[in-house]
């Protein structure tokens, strides 16, 4: 069949499912065949002319569902995607991809229906509401790749594949973001047009994003992460959120968290044959993994990283706010020594808070910290002014893990270059002369 | 001799001394006797008297000259001031009383001169200029006790003295700050009588301070601290500052500093028969060192400080700013766990910061790196806004105290309503409505 009698077929079976003609289910079976046997590549395209036809958007919605099916089934077939327990890691970026599909399929689809319609306004708000759900797919389904994932495959010495992924991750969403701006020209000549084309290539370049993360990365990653990683994994994922899901909560593990630090894995050469041969062309010859340990003996271990008694105090020093940390007893404990504001000295060490401050706000003191410890309050600011100056003061308690009362902290920041900050100024204006 | 007639033996021995006439030695002796029969409090009050009548500030000035002579000559009386080396907090403290008091003195004095004056808004700028002086004794002289010295008395238990001299030491900056709000004020009817009076009252109040300085504290401080907290005095003093003097610098001491919570001694019986009576009225029976202990077992000691492992974690994250740390491989060594504006995951702890970041933005990151760890840069910022946000994201480098290159910081922070803070509030204007 050409392709030209392919797109027919396809039609004449999108109406017949949609009006509940026949048995739907053959119908459908009928249709996927058909759908299959075109590059995945060509179905936007081909969605695209049906809709020019005048397959109507309800039609094509059904079109877009059974394509998803297809792409399932592929997927599956690809890594043995039934083998991953919902709510495993890899499951939901996998029903994210579902979603992304189907926003980026219909896009273009629903830029076809601007030209006929009455009310332009309202099709481009609802247009312009659709590409700013696309932005949500950085925030959450890229950046927990570029972010909780990508460090698991380079600790391995897979650094290349990131770094292109990450790549195009911008590139797509520069393109939505231009998308999104060219909406606002509306009534330009050629308007349409420009809207349609870039639409396209929007679509295009995000289900090639698909593509790639399904065929390549995804597999890659169940290739070589250890169950431990994945529960690694698993602990971040919620911080950075999902695109347009909830991951499902079936799977469970009993295996400790294995983190990017804590991997010390090199590729075997059964996983190298294992890994999908696009893969492999990029990572070549020679993959070592990082050996790098940022773990030294005498760190001070956290949640969130590792730093040495240097580290602690050099790093204090070096933010642009003045620290001042009383215990739980009320007597001072701790200062930043930077070019204070408000001088400190270490005869304070160990002096009750209430003997550091002037007698007459010693009462205002005493009462901002019982409210502090008995959970009342979370925050006392004050800010004053003078010579040029504008400085903030604040105190917040301090407490653990356990949400227990440790101390208090006040910090002292002069901000009277902040507040005359104007417009804007990205890491890539900056300039050695700055 | 009744007290006028030694106001008016006082005036002509000025006016002898002045003009030259006979023996000055011997004319500088008589005076001396004569001011050393007049009550302290009295001798402002006398100057001014005279000033009315007819003696010329130079003059004065010359009596300001032989009063602080014998000033010198009562403290060293009192305790062997002798025997404090040049250069010892003890001497330096004494010194800048020196100063205090020649400038208290003559201010009543310079205002007198207001009435013949030809031109008042000159001799007002001229006097506002002098009692602005005066407001660098709070920065210096009063809060190098405060802060430094303070604390060794409270450890043993000494708590009212220190309160009532902050406490005094605030009222008199009041006056201080009441009698420049008042030059403002020229023009008003009872002008000059008002500043007068105020200036009078100013200038009592402060020499009343350095009078209980020298009979009442330096002689406690004197017979309590021992050596070693000498030394820990010096160390600190510099970061505060001096009341128109520089320390000498004779005084060396070989004891290693012993800083307030380091002291463990309860004042002896022998101390206390040693204290000023005036002292041993205001610490009364029962006075109990202060038993506090403020280090841990399991601290992590830094210069400025103690703090566990569990207040690192906790202060860091209670910080009102977002900490991401480098080390000096460019390695992810910590961040700090707050609600980030910019999400982190533990998954890059020890990450290539050059992985860490969009690849279009890769090289001005490292190349603000380099000119960190070069030293040619100390700070790289940038800010940007959206969605009512407006976030300064700063990067610094991390050095320890010999100025070695330790890591980078970034340091993100959300500052709209840093930028709309308006007027002030102070602790006083704190309620617990706030």
């Amino acid at each position: 069949m050409s392709d030209k009698d392919k797109k027919e077929r396809l039609k004449e079976l999108l109406r017949s499912i949609h009006e509940g003609e026949g048995e739907v289910d053959e119908l459908r079976n009928e249709f996927k065949e058909l759908l299959k046997s075109i590059s995945p590549q060509d179905i936007p395209a081909i969605e695209q002319e049906l809709v020019k036809e005048g397959v109507t958007p309800d039609e094509i919605a059904e079109m877009c569902d059974i394509h998803l099916d297809i792409f399932r089934e592929s997927v599956e077939d690809a890594f043995g995607l039934e083998g991953v327990p919902k709510g495993h890691p890899l499951h939901t970026l996998y029903r994210e991809n579902e979603e992304i599909t189907k926003d980026a399929e219909t896009l273009p689809l629903m830029l076809s229906s601007l030209r006929e319609a009455d009310d332009i306004e309202e099709k481009l708000e609802e247009f312009s509401e659709r590409i700013s759900d696309l932005l949500k797919i950085d925030r959450t389904h890229y950046s927990r790749q570029e972010m909780i994932i990508f460090p698991h495959i380079e600790k391995r010495g897979i650094e290349a594949v990131p770094r292109v992924l990450w790549r195009k991750h911008d590139e797509n969403m520069d393109k939505v973001k231009k998308l999104l701006r060219m909406i606002s020209k509306e009534g330009k000549e050629g308007f349409v047009d420009e809207l349609e084309e870039l639409s396209r290539d929007v679509s295009q370049s995000i289900m090639d994003m698909v593509f790639r993360e399904n065929n390549i990365l995804y597999p890659t990653l169940k290739e070589l992460l250890s169950e431990g990683e994945w529960v690694a994994i698993a602990e971040q994922e919620s911080d950075l959120g999902y695109y347009k899901i909830e991951p499902e909560d079936e799977w469970r593990s009993e295996e400790e968290p294995e983190y990017p630090y804590e991997v010390e894995k090199e590729i075997s050469e059964t996983e190298l044959s294992e890994l999908p041969e696009q893969l492999k062309d990029i990572i070549g010859e020679g993959v070592e993994r990082d050996t790098y340990d940022v773990r030294n003996e005498d760190d001070f271990e956290v949640e969130t990283g590792f730093l040495d008694k240097e580290e602690v105090n050099s790093l204090l020093r070096t933010l642009p706010v003045d620290i001042t940390y009383i215990d739980k007893n009320n007597r001072v404990r701790y200062y930043s020594e930077t070019e204070r504001i408000f001088p400190r000295s270490r005869a304070i060490i160990g002096r009750p808070v209430k003997f550091c401050h002037p007698p007459k706000s010693v009462d205002k003191v005493k009462k901002i910290l019982e409210k502090f410890r008995s959970g009342e309050k979370d925050k006392a600011e004050f800010w004053i002014q003078g010579d040029g100056a504008f400085i903030y003061i604040r105190y917040f308690p301090v407490r653990n893990e356990e949400d227990e009362y440790l101390g208090a902290v006040e910090v002292v920041q002069e901000v009277s270059e902040i507040r005359e900050l104007e417009g804007e100024k990205r890491i890539l204006d900056w300039k050695e002369s700055d």
